[in-house]
């Protein structure tokens, strides 16, 4: 129940002290001042932080701490998503949901409380889900007749509504997603990666024939993949499970597999055509145009609060955070300076003046302008909050009409540019010139990083070597599930997809010299 | 687990299939068609809804089915809201969540599951909710040493954490919001009204005085005023509860009570003035300006899908629904109409003209072109829908440059404008003055009903009558608590509110006699 975000460093009683009066000694905007939380959680990154580059799995954990996005809940497991991680979450949901509305879904809710029968209908579903199930079994002071299942993915009870709603070819497509919570019992949790409850959307459908549900999960799978490229700046690889890896109830599962700073793979969304095995079990027909009764076919997609922790640990160095501009809560960041008193009155009006231009172009920005800390301070808190844009302003800058710019993604003086003009369309330009190139920037950066890890391999010893080096393997594969296990037990890796991109040309498996139609990605994963 | 929603006359085989009939027969566009579900189901009225005037209770579960807002879930007590209902909730949540950030809020995300032993910690809150628990005993297949509450509402785990992140004056306010899904273990349920889980949002916020928490509680239920006056068209009455009826664990709940269709009141909106309640019960406290160590003021306030059914329940008529222009999916409805084959392209092109001028405008606007149905089976469809605004296109219209302009709110001729101008300006301008002549006619409908509903008494006797008419009364009061507990079992009405506005000068109890400061609303609620 402790927080286990703090670290033990907080915990000796010298040290969060030092840290507390070092701005106030150094300030230069205010009087000296008691030490808020925030001070002593994060903010003051120095011996607080591990470096990235030190302990990537610290520096995970730790910078969730220090930039506040999240925190342990009071449950084994739980996380509590707070403000600023919310927010990238929001961002997430801004974009998805204009784009579910635009290829023809609808939101609306179902209840998380499943009748337990329902999950055994599908008999791989129950295979893969009891494991994980958190169980009502009192309600109202009452032992229930029937246990309930805390939702951990809703295939069940929509199906249940679906055959109520469906009757003919005319009520298809039927194209729904909801956005909800759902609960998997995990033993080994990390904040927004693996939780015992997260926040997710899940996407169903249901069609009249096999090719409109796999068009659908393409669709969908595409819709991940922009996403992720063009707003989060990760650099996914869309492609097919295999078979072992498939989704319990699902034909074919379609993914996005990212490569986090550490080279490990991050599953980042998953599309499934799930044929009719939920319509069979639950019995969902419809009358097709010639008048006989068919089961519809199926799909389902999600994209969770985990794609949070895919952003993080994609982006990022040893000073924190490092946010894509188009999902970043705040884009511009503007801190004040000033010395003596008399220059205080017009560096704050200038600050409001250049704030409210760039709210007017769109750009979210935030002025911290707080007598409680030192322009220094504050650059490194909006570092370690990853804010793609620092925009500085102090008595020379008011006097020359022009405001000094900072990106977050090229540290120190190189990063830094004097004399930006004030003027509202010069400036307005300016900044969003610099959020695009940030975001372009930040995808390169990940793109190089992904290909430059990523080895051919044409031999089991090969990908043992690249495996063992902590790179991705790429290579022909059409071996069997038992030697796809066998990889797994000696390597740690499993098969992340046979991306859509394949190469040309005749291949062979580099297990067992067989032909191979298609080449597999193998890495070791969250 | 069937479908409470359809009704016995579905289940006769002759009606359903004498409907089916009927469009193909009397149809003007396109050829006779098999049914679909949906016709089934919903959007032909006749023999279906009970009218508003006959069984007001019949009607609403009836227009829930027919306008496809809700179903029941398999879960007694459960509720499905499909995209139509869901769409309502989504207004009010894009409207609320723009207030809640104006006023200085950040939405944030805490975990479901809370500790039983959270719930025991704050007295009056663990009675308040211990009978309406569901428990999560079993998570991965093992009996939990602590069972889990499925959160009813958050005050315990939301303190939890604000005791972590709360330690200097300067942390404060921390003011806080979550959408999310709460369970009440409830014996009685209606859709919407009181499901056993529903979505809503509630507000969480600190503060270092009695008198900022007093402002915040207080500035929430205004927001929820304005938002149910000016959105809803529901012209609630704001008021204070009375001790009997406050929250479990505040000093003082705020409420906005609205009166239905069948006069009885729904408690729409609560704002909580929580005191140091819970700040004690889980240590919260932080040092002041002066070094003291002290608990700190909360507040919690809450809406939630429960709203969803107040509007329904507020407006509509024998044909259905009838939604506020601000808060309708759908504000205007196009239906096209042809005879004869070469009509339909030119009709066609100018509906389709139609839609982009509007949906320009920013106005929700949506054909229903579909040859499957007769424009008059589309009249009544979407009038079940409650849709504000109807434009008929026709050939004579096209050939006129004009279209047909009906309201939902003014029945028959009365409410269709003919010949008005298709020039894109003028049209506009049109539908846009017609959209909030509905919404402000809708309100003022409502107040009218509203106060002719409400009886002002001066004995117990003018009280049990008016409840006995169905009635609110409204009367002196400051009478004990046994005194209102005894007022319920005799009439089954309550104190709805001590409301903000009262009558100047010296009032006398009507039960006592004694001075009273206030007068109080009594009426039967759901």
């Amino acid at each position: 129940m402790a927080s286990l975000l703090r670290l033990p460093s907080l915990l000796s009683p010298s040290k969060p002290l030092l840290r507390r009066r070092l701005p106030a000694a150094s300030s230069a905007a205010g009087a000296a001042a008691p030490a808020t939380a925030a001070e002593t959680r994060g903010g003051d990154r120095e011996g607080q932080v591990t470096p990235r580059s030190v302990d990537f799995n610290a520096w995970y954990t730790d910078v969730i701490a220090a930039a506040e996005l999240a925190d342990y809940g009071p449950v084994r497991g739980t996380m509590v998503i707070r403000p600023y991680g919310y927010a990238i979450w929001e961002a997430i949901q801004d974009y998805l949901n204009v784009k579910f509305k635009e290829t023809g879904h609808s939101n609306m809710y179902f209840p998380q409380f499943i009748p337990y029968s329902f999950i055994e209908k599908e008999a791989s579903h129950v295979e893969g889900f009891s494991p994980e199930l958190a169980l009502v079994t009192i309600g109202g002071g009452k032992e229930l007749e029937e246990k309930l299942v805390v939702r951990p993915t809703s295939e069940t009870i929509v199906n249940h509504m679906f055959t109520k709603w469906i009757q003919s070819y005319r009520d298809l497509p039927l194209m729904i997603n909801q956005w909800a919570n759902v609960t998997r019992w995990e033993m080994r949790t990390k904040p927004f990666i693996r939780t015992l409850e997260f926040l997710w959307q899940e996407g169903h459908t249901a069609h009249a024939t096999l090719e409109e549900a796999e068009k659908e999960a393409m669709q969908m799978i595409d819709v991940y993949t922009k996403f992720a490229y063009e707003h989060a700046a990760i650099p996914v690889i869309p492609g097919r499970k295999s078979r072992v890896e498939t989704f319990a109830g699902a034909n074919r599962t379609y993914t996005i597999e990212a490569m986090m700073g550490d080279k490990k793979a991050l599953q980042a969304g998953t599309s499934h055509n799930l044929g009719q095995n939920f319509s069979r079990a639950f019995g969902t027909q419809f009358m097709d145009e010639n008048g006989q009764i068919e089961h519809v076919w199926q799909t389902s997609w999600a994209i969770s609060t985990r794609f949070v922790g895919g952003i993080i640990m994609t982006h990022g160095d040893d000073a924190g955070l490092m946010l894509p501009p188009r999902i970043a809560p705040i884009q511009v960041i503007i801190v004040p300076i000033w010395k003596k008193g008399d220059e205080k009155a017009a560096v704050l009006e200038a600050v409001d003046s250049v704030q409210k231009i760039l709210k007017e172009a769109g750009i979210r920005v935030k002025v911290d302008d707080s007598e409680l800390r030192t322009p220094g301070w504050k650059f490194n808190h909006y570092e370690m909050k990853g804010v793609p844009v620092r925009i500085e302003i102090g008595p020379r800058d008011v006097a020359n009409k022009s405001v000094v710019v900072s990106r977050r993604d090229v540290p120190g003086k190189q990063g830094k540019e004097f004399g930006v003009s004030m003027e509202p369309s010069i400036l307005v330009n300016h900044i969003k010139d610099r959020l695009e190139d940030i975001q372009a920037s930040l995808l390169q950066r990940a793109i190089t990083f992904r290909d430059s890890n990523i080895v051919d391999v044409s031999s089991y010893g090969e990908l043992k070597e690249a495996i063992a080096e902590g790179k991705w393997a790429r290579g022909p594969w059409s071996a069997s599930d038992a030697d796809e296990l066998k990889v797994k037990e000696e390597t740690s890796a499993t098969i992340r997809c046979y991306p859509f991109e394949q190469p040309d040309g005749i291949k062979k498996c580099f297990m067992t010299g067989n032909p191979a139609e298609e080449v597999a990605i193998f890495a070791k994963s969250y």
